[in-house]
């Protein structure tokens, strides 16, 4: 559907090209001389362009808002060194019109196939009251779409399409080899916790055209919600055993492992702690790789330490480009 | 029902005492001289009082159970210094034979008249939505009996029974003489964030024969308690506003005010603020009683500081004792 | 005297005017082609205007001064979409000539009604000897007339002429209205301590056509200068009850609540310990109104929280603009 | 050689024995009634035992010092329901006479099939540097003679016998079941920082018959001396790639993973912040074993958390024992 | 006056004796048998003594108090291994009986060389007005004589009758030192700081029997105390330069150097830093010599670290005596 | 060799110069009218001058790199109020050429001086082997060079050329005017680690045209990197007493005082201590005279703090400059 990304400015400098963006910002001001223009951002997955409107802007005003999808019509040009178009048309687009992944970055892998896995995880397990919580969720239509698209988080790690269930998937393999060297961890229980813990971002989250916090997610936060998804697929699917919804429940308010990260309660059992240690282990995992794709696009070289990391507190170093670097 | 407590032995000296207690201690040890004998504490209210037990025991040792009511006779005398019964005859009781007020510490004020005050200032809301849920918490057999009798806390401010009741109750009436300096805060939401924001201690502690955390109040805790009997109570009075849920929610996940204290959010609604900083101060007006209470025990004058309160990090004065002082 | 302000200048373009500015910046430059100019901002409460003299500014440079008050004449123009003066004359003004209200942001309350209340709570004391002493220093007309103009602060909550006695007034009724709750509370010694707690900042800050600190400010600080005028003014009234002083005093050295901002005491008393706690709540209150109405003003909605407000590390949420937005 | 252990006391009241033990306390004093005695206390991994001697030891002091192997001959007794030895006769043993695993808590694997399985490991590396250079510490018979029997603290996580090898070879398991997850980690590399990261340890702690910090340890403690010992090894065994020296010597440097822990460094490469997250698990679900056994100990049941532990700031949970309760 | 101290006990076993002491715990107890006694503790520099008083003690007990000196006869005599006295008679001492440093701990320096010493720094300065304010405090026969005898510390560092001129001294003396390395430091400034930034000491401890704070050094503090002299020194010899009075004020109020140790202000000025710096090292150096002369005591040697030495949060070591050792 | 600098420009506006320069920025980029043009910037220790090359540049492009030396000629002009050069011809220049100390800032004490100065304190010492310990890094050919020139941070105080040695020798006067007051402090081993204490900056930072870490500073750190250096000089110089090794490398390890500073061990020792003290206060004060010189060149007057310090977390006031305005 979408032919045309911003990424492509410069192979159409001087062409006029028609496409679907979202209209991330979009205000009418004055002219110098007299008069008004319209100035818009245009934005897709690859990235930001200026837009301006000159004439015949009155329809365009009436029906397009910022934050929606709209297709445009215009020419590529350069101004002051950066591309920018001018828009000719521009009128609001139908979701059915546009594909979202064309619109947010979207994880690099098959959703299908991740899920698949998932699933196939928890078909698995040994304990069937564990089973049935799990599947209450993942069979949950709703709650499954939610969860095949939902980043997992507004930015820094897996800020993508898809990026909760990416992470989920990966955090939960990591589970599996690591659960046998620790005889005092039940896996079906720690497994059941690495899928739940952050259900709540399904809330607490927006990603149609951009990603964001609810409301609920700013004033409760994914942790609570996340508590009370549990209390509604329990009930859902009484009689539960009480002893798991409690250890379940307490993976899922303490999986953020400290209190001034917003965990209610500190990890207790021996799951708890090691889901705890494993997903803050895959986010801080992620972000060196982040940290390195960003340090290559900025042309450093081998044995160059990335920028500062600020979440990290420090600079990071690739020490595989670094020993390849030699050979 | 009972007649003597630990802190009457004094007057008791050499008599012989038939009484109620908790048994908070039971053990049966070896007698340097061969044989065995029992090691008892027995405790209410007043005190605890040491207790041996040198014939006879086998029965008492086969029904009797520490953390339990018993019925004790026998004879106060003084060893080393300090009082101690000689045990003769030991029973378990049942609940039916004790009340339970003449075994942990109480409330000084009239449960009753408390209850009946609260309740007259829900019933005078002007929202009737807060009104259903705050009357459906109140009016609940369950919840209502536990609210009553429940403590504040194990230690620390409030630690006696009717102590949440009592700490709600001065909480409410502070919120009510304050609110209407505050244009930004509505009444009716600030006094049911009141009444409801410790709501959960009536699952986080015990408190029949003894104060304690349960299994729910360590691996939950009161906050992700009281929010779940939130949503309980909310699915029961559909439909209700989504917008009042939230925000009572809100305020019963700050209300703790950092995230070190275990609040999984901090209070961002001018109610959550003020109700964050009202609880604060009532729990820290208590501490200052307790400490002035404990300095006057210990002898200490009007001129002098308190012990160190570890809680607040300082000593504390008694800046009205002092000013007494000098008429 | 001052009939246009900045804010006017899109009503004014093309059109001269002549008005009186504080001249916050004041610079003589070199042209590119040759030659030199003078480029200033002329600042009122309402805002900055940049301004420049291409011709005969030699006079206008030799009597005029950063930071002083100016009249200025001359055309409102656009450039490059923003407005500026272009100006024909420029002097020096006296201060006879200006109401520094018209430069500086002021409180929306009548400074003259807010004293009179002031003063009829100290009236109704019950204890002589603290009423003396906060007369003595109400009645210092040199004190007077600063308190009644001070701004609480250089930025942050109250930062406007009569900010100080706005903010203490409001702290007094709180104080006031929650005093009978607490036995363990002197209410004279406390309205005393909230009367005075920020007295220094008469000294502290500067305010007269911006507001700053003082270099005493800087180097001693507005609790330490409070301390010192308490010790001048007690001399001045002496006999006066040592114990009421240390009370007083300790109350001043403490009321920031914590070491790290800057208390070299930490609240020992019930009345110190209330006042802390009041006078925070009092600040945070009028943060929370500064962030509601600055998300107003850029057009956030009612479901939407305000921008991160770095004094309290997260963002606010206006709860009753919600609630009323569902009617 | 050591029949008699402090553990089999009761079996062995009023027998008299020979045996051998630590001397870990050792002190004449004054009788009440005139004269001396001497005072001293027994150890072995069992535990402590106090003994008297009253008579005839003026040989036995002479020649016995504290923190020495000691045989002693005496009588067993209890004493204000302590059992102690009554000393006949007591004399310094000499090492030859003695099995230090009869002395300190031993690991309860065996060392020579962890030994084998670690170099195993190394065996399989297909990096030949860096297997190498781990040979050069595995094959240096005085670190191999330390490293087999070296505990790896001294409270606290695995303190006894053994303990560092142990903690290491589980490590490694851990790592190599983890390493396949993150393409960004080198497996050799992390394995060689998962068997060195420690190895100053031997040279910080002394385990003959007690465990504690030698000087040493105290001043440079155990990251820095790993770095020199790392030094030394790396020039026995030029040319050594500077790259892969310069990457296993930031693994040592930031293996406590906080400045506030002595790390010099923080993990800036894939392979040390893998290394420090599986360390820090190691040690913490050692510490729930350890407090779980604690915990069996005390009588508590599977419904009861452990007690605080301090290391880790909450009590723990042990949830399988709670699980299996239910069945 | 006083011919025996309760270190001289063993060398007076069963010898009765006649001293003066500190009566620092007085206490009538019931006895088992029936009847009452006194309990009691005797303290002088050297320790404390218990004592008991079994007959004709109803005069004692109406004219003793603890905290006050006491004339006492008894025997010495050894009860279950510890000395105690049996009290034949107790009388209150008069202080003209007594010699104040016979019991408390007292410097080992000479006050009146000490006392010279620092006036002749002063008389040595160049700025006049400085030495104007200086000999204000030093001439003030009240001042005077409480700083020639005032510890510098309750506990911790200098807790000894002329601790806090001890402690001066040798602070001015590096002052001097360093002074010059740093041209932008003004000596007679910040040898002004060292002499006065302690004075509040004098009203903030007391040190007659027995080393405690008063209740202005509870409420207030040495340093506001500090800067109250300060005002009344320099209104007692006006005119006094304005600039300077600040800048003393400002080193009195920031010298603890950081806001958690109760300095109102941080070191802003050269003279401020430095003397921050040194007062600081000058306390650790003592903590130091304390920590070794503790070890020495405790028969450690030269090659031992000192016990947890928690004002500094690590034990300490002696280097100069481990390198004498190599000797 | 350079005549021209960039802080010349104004004075040679429309002239044609040609200088040496490090080529900071290098850019071909794209005209808006078509064709390319090359943006460069040219940095020597005074400053930054950017400059374009319009024509004839591929030569340039081919063998100019950033970071490198060039010479430069071209005409210099203003172009929107800034100067820049329009370059004619640009080349590398090769070391040889130029005088490095032109290009970066540089120590105001002569360098000579200072090297002899420090050796002559070395010379003095009563210890010889700390001796030959200082002189095998100070007669080192490479590390003298490096040790002369290198500068002690890459920013914050005594960053320039120089600045390594200048800041050690300041050290070493202070320390051996403090040492005598300390008679647990012996000064040559003192000295031995004020010499040492940075010298692992040498590999730490690189300084040859701009400053900036080296990988190994990143990864290592110049407090393991100079441990390292002192094994080194040990190994070349045994027999070498252990004692004084210990005491060194504790030093060094300990010098920045506290584990969040990177320091792996805090000071135990009095010259550890000492040296944390006078080297962190070297270290503030420099940061003061940057701070007073910054403050100058801003126009700011003696009456007037310095911006806030971050480093230091508060503004900075000079005392000397207030002094003397009063004058």
């Amino acid at each position: 559907m979408k032919d045309f990304f911003v990424a492509d400015a410069p192979r159409f400098e001087n062409s006029v090209v028609t496409s679907y963006f979202v209209l991330s910002s979009f205000q009418v001001r004055d002219r110098k001389q007299g008069g008004q223009f319209v100035s818009a951002i245009l934005t897709d997955k690859t990235g930001s362009l200026p837009a301006v409107m000159w004439d015949d802007f009155a329809d365009a005003v009436a029906v397009c808002t910022e934050g929606c999808y709209v297709k445009a019509q215009g020419q590529i040009a350069r101004y002051q060194g950066r591309f920018q178009m001018g828009l000719q048309r521009l009128r609001p687009a139908a979701e059915s019109e546009v594909d979202a992944a064309d619109f947010l970055p979207v994880t690099r892998f098959d959703v299908e196939e991740m899920w698949t896995e998932l699933r196939g995880y928890v078909s698995r397990f040994t304990n069937p009251d564990l089973q049935r919580l799990v599947f209450a969720f993942l069979d949950d239509p709703e709650i499954a779409q939610a969860y095949r698209t939902a980043p997992a988080a507004k930015m820094l790690h897996h800020a993508w399409i898809g990026g909760l269930l990416e992470h989920v998937l990966t955090l939960v393999r990591v589970c599996l080899a690591t659960a046998p060297f620790y005889p005092e961890v039940d896996a079906d229980l720690l497994v059941s916790g690495a899928v739940l813990h952050d259900i709540g971002k399904i809330r607490e989250l927006y990603w149609k055209t951009s990603f964001g916090y609810t409301l609920e997610g700013q004033l409760v936060g994914h942790i609570s919600i996340a508590q009370r998804m549990l209390q509604e697929k329990v009930r859902g699917i009484e009689p539960f055993p009480e002893k798991l919804r409690l250890l379940v429940e307490h993976m899922i308010l303490s999986h953020h492992g400290k209190y001034e990260f917003g965990s209610p309660k500190l990890p207790m059992t021996p799951e708890a702690l090691l889901l705890n240690t494993l997903d803050d282990l895959e986010a801080k995992m992620q972000t060196l790789r982040n940290a390195f794709d960003a340090a290559t696009e900025q042309g450093k070289g081998p044995t160059e330490v990335t920028d500062w990391v600020r979440s990290m507190e420090r600079p990071l170093f690739n020490s595989q480009a670094y020993l390849k670097d030699s050979e």
